[in-house]
């Protein structure tokens, strides 16, 4: 069963792909179905078992796929498209398929497949600041969104706990702001509590240029996300003086929202300037560059007499237009290097944006249909049910999360952009995304049992516009797959006992308690947050 | 600089290797180079860049590599010698062509190269009992063996602390036996502490295929270890029938040597039989399969009035000869199947083995030439250089460490078979191999730090017979391919800050004197080692 194509019809017969099998058509496309069957090592040349057209008029990730007894015909609307065909031929093939099988020869069923994605945006945002994951982590989890059709990898570089990526320019980024000497391990209000346990990384800009590449080969976008100017706790121990006081600080050991910022004035601007270039130099292409903007304090602000007097000079009545001009400046910068912005939601009710930034309403739909209306694009990522940081059920044998409950049907049953909505705003709804906040994912087996099976359901929704109750009929066929992909998910009747970890603390935190808070937050553009 | 062929000279001009270059000449050794030279998208073809021939006399694992003005020419004497030619070639590359870096073009230096092993045995094993790594981690370990020309893996599948894959006759083994509540966190005699986390895992039946054919695909055969008769807590835990005594026990969260051990009565040995024939089932050819035979203690065979009554019955005095003796009879059943059997130095000192039963000498050399002067084939696996679970400094800065110190220039300066020994023990010396023993080593980032670039060092040693005094001349080449390809080594000036983890003891357990009481342990073939 393929996982929710467009249009599938079954055909009579079916063809025997081998292999080492030849592809033919235009050397692009070629390359890209190859790029989505590594194990089979098929061959480009000059006719063969799978035969390749382009039709740009389909759209560029849009495909039509024909398996019959003579083999299997694809018409692609650009790369994209006969990279997510050749996905869906291996669909089509055993789960066995995605192991490493050299020699092998599978039956394909015939089918006529017509396809193309709902959305524009699929994606997937890990936290690669609270706890890091080296490059081949990040590497497998692109190959892992490539199977699923995801295209949009978001990482999230920088946090008060760690910065994550080489600055030639500001080497203490990486030298100082890297690591951190222990790392807190109690739950919410429990007494304090920490690991020992030293903790950092960061990529070279070699690695992030290799991460890219890697990522455009199997039409994954990276967007990365430097987080400003809240959350700064780990920029400021590197280069105190970009914040308002000059104090010292240190990379954070614990969670929670601290009060470091970044001072608004042009020497931060001209220091993110630089780190935008070394990570645009390194990235190649950048169509997007996350700026953050979510849980700013204020108040190192409002306390300082020269951002005060900035503030004034600028005409400003308070200190949220600030934190937009700020925000929007910053856009400017990326928009003269060829990227849009993209923020979260605090930024757009904080002020006005460029019309070009891109708006992502963690805080709940609500949010995010007022920026879709203000004529900003959106992606979806409310907390429920796109943070998959929450446990998938409030059961103690669940391992120690940030919240709970979001279930891989809670994913499933999500719906962007829902019919009864004005057809401005939809049309804004450019995707949806699923957070990974890594404070409760310490490695990357935790961080394979958070993500999956919940993003297969976010696959099925982004590309389909929606994947409903019937996704239940097909997770079998998704965790076959994530079984020959070697990847420890969380199975349906809950974690194997190795992955427990920690106890959960059912019902501390609830999604829907947390959801409501968030709700009425969104229409207070002043409100600060609690500090840590 | 390449890292130690055996002949290289250095020709003028050079060649422009470009991605998608054209490789000519049998399809065996095509696919082979094509393996080695991954990031490189190198095609097979008529007539190209490289040029493969076959020589037969060579021997397998030789070859020559001429690079000019007009191409590369190889010379292989079977598929393993245009393998590793592929990987010479490779190394000839800048270190950017470890990274993926597709449509790069490279300048390679004209060079002639004749080079092949001094050594059959290239090893690397990891002990996936006491921390289990997933099957990840295993494939990409394969790729940077292969890399290093490193052919032999040797995964220890099961020790008192977890058995590591599925068994359909025995499922108790992967459900019971796969996993442990916690684990002991404390150092030596400190007080015992633990950390509460789960820890577990096993291979699918398909896993251990995959890898199995992924390591062949590279050259490096995989060499499982089911270790029996000693180290059976997690055995006898889910089949507590299998002891001497039939009495209960668990999966042991804690480390040393346990009591636990299995009878050595016709069951084990059926038992064993249809484990044997799972594994090789899945493996596919097995040319080596290790049996373990360490630290045994027979305090149980001794109490047992029927294990003694057996004993008598086999005509043998005592307790010793009777272990030698059930593992050379699995060692027959193994040979039925294809496999010679591998043995730990306890199993030789035991008494008689099967001639062909291969023996790894980690207590030291001394008894490592005791068992070639017998006639066995030998794999110097000693404490001292090669148990790379010690730490590489007598420092406070590095991480928890078994005992320390083995230095990367020890691991160099390693002469498997001196010049001064016998030519009948020389020729015994069939290679080396270095062992990963995970007690402290809980994690793949971990796992990185204590193997790199120490395995670069055993990689010369058993690639050409020795390293010496220069390895530290070449170790910065060593190191620049290691950054590329995303490996957390340690740095020569020590452990980066968060590789520190928990403060090292400095001395508490020093290598040397480790060695010393070995050495006098491997006189007694009767000593019974310490429980737990």
């Amino acid at each position: 069963m393929i996982p929710r194509p467009r249009l599938l019809r079954h055909l009579s017969g079916s063809y025997e792909l081998t292999s080492g099998a030849i592809v033919s058509g235009p050397a692009e496309l070629a390359g890209a179905v190859l790029a989505a069957l590594p194990g089979l090592d098929l061959r480009p040349g000059d006719a063969g078992a799978i035969d390749l057209r382009l039709d740009p008029d389909l759209g560029p990730e849009a495909y039509q796929l024909v398996v019959g007894s003579r083999g299997v015909e694809i018409t692609a609307g650009g790369r994209a498209g006969a990279f997510y065909a050749g996905q869906t031929l291996h669909q089509l093939l055993p789960d066995g398929s995605y192991r490493f099988s050299p020699g092998a020869s599978w039956s394909v069923p015939g089918v006529r497949v017509e396809d193309g994605p709902r959305y524009s945006w699929r994606g997937l945002h890990v936290d690669v600041a609270r706890h890091f994951f080296p490059k081949r982590e990040i590497l497998r989890l692109i190959d892992l969104m490539a199977v699923h059709k995801l295209n949009r990898l978001h990482l999230h570089l920088v946090d008060d706990q760690g910065w994550r990526v080489e600055s030639r320019a500001y080497p203490l980024l990486h030298e100082v702001a890297s690591h951190r000497p222990r790392t807190a391990s109690n739950y919410y209000h429990e007494p304090e509590s920490y690991d020992d346990l030293p903790h950092g990384g960061y990529y070279t800009l070699d690695d992030l240029a290799e991460m890219a590449a890697y990522a455009r080969a199997r039409e994954v976008v990276i967007v990365p996300e430097i987080d400003v100017p809240g959350h700064a706790s780990a920029i400021l121990a590197a280069y105190p003086s970009l914040g308002p006081t000059g104090e010292p600080f240190e990379v954070l050991d614990r969670w929670g929202i601290s009060p470091a910022i970044l001072s608004p004035l042009p020497p931060t601007v001209e220091f993110l300037t630089t780190i935008f270039d070394e990570l645009i130099g390194a990235l190649g292409e950048t169509p997007y560059f996350h700026i953050g903007g979510d849980e700013v304090v204020l108040d190192h602000w409002a306390a300082s007499p020269e951002i005060d007097a900035y503030r004034e000079s600028l005409g400003m009545s308070s200190m949220g237009p600030l934190h937009a001009w700020f925000l929007r400046r910053l856009a400017d910068v990326l928009a003269e290097r060829g990227s849009r912005a993209v923020v979260w939601d605090e930024a757009f009710v904080s002020g006005e944006l460029r019309h070009d930034t891109v708006v992502m309403p963690w805080r709940g739909m609500e949010v995010g249909r007022r920026a879709a209306a203000a004529g900003h694009d959106v992606v979806a990522t409310p907390v429920f049910p796109l943070y998959f940081d929450y446990a998938e059920a409030a059961s103690p044998d669940e391992p120690m999360a940030i919240g709970d409950t979001i279930t891989v049907a809670d994913v499933a049953a999500f719906v962007p952009a829902p019919d009864g909505w004005p057809d401005e705003e939809r049309s804004r709804i450019i995707g949806a995304q699923a957070q990974l906040w890594t404070e409760r994912i310490p490695d990357a087996r935790t961080l394979d049992y958070r993500t999956w099976p919940r993003a297969c359901a976010l696959a099925e929704v982004t590309w389909s516009g929606s994947s409903g109750a019937d996704f239940t009929e097909r997770l079998e066929a998704h965790l076959g797959r994530l079984d020959a992909l070697g990847v420890e998910y969380r199975p349906s009747d809950g974690p194997r006992p190795w992955q427990r970890r920690r106890p959960h603390r059912p019902g501390v935190i609830p999604v829907a308690a947390v959801m409501e808070r968030l709700d009425h937050s969104t229409h207070d553009a002043e409100s600060t947050r609690p500090s840590v």
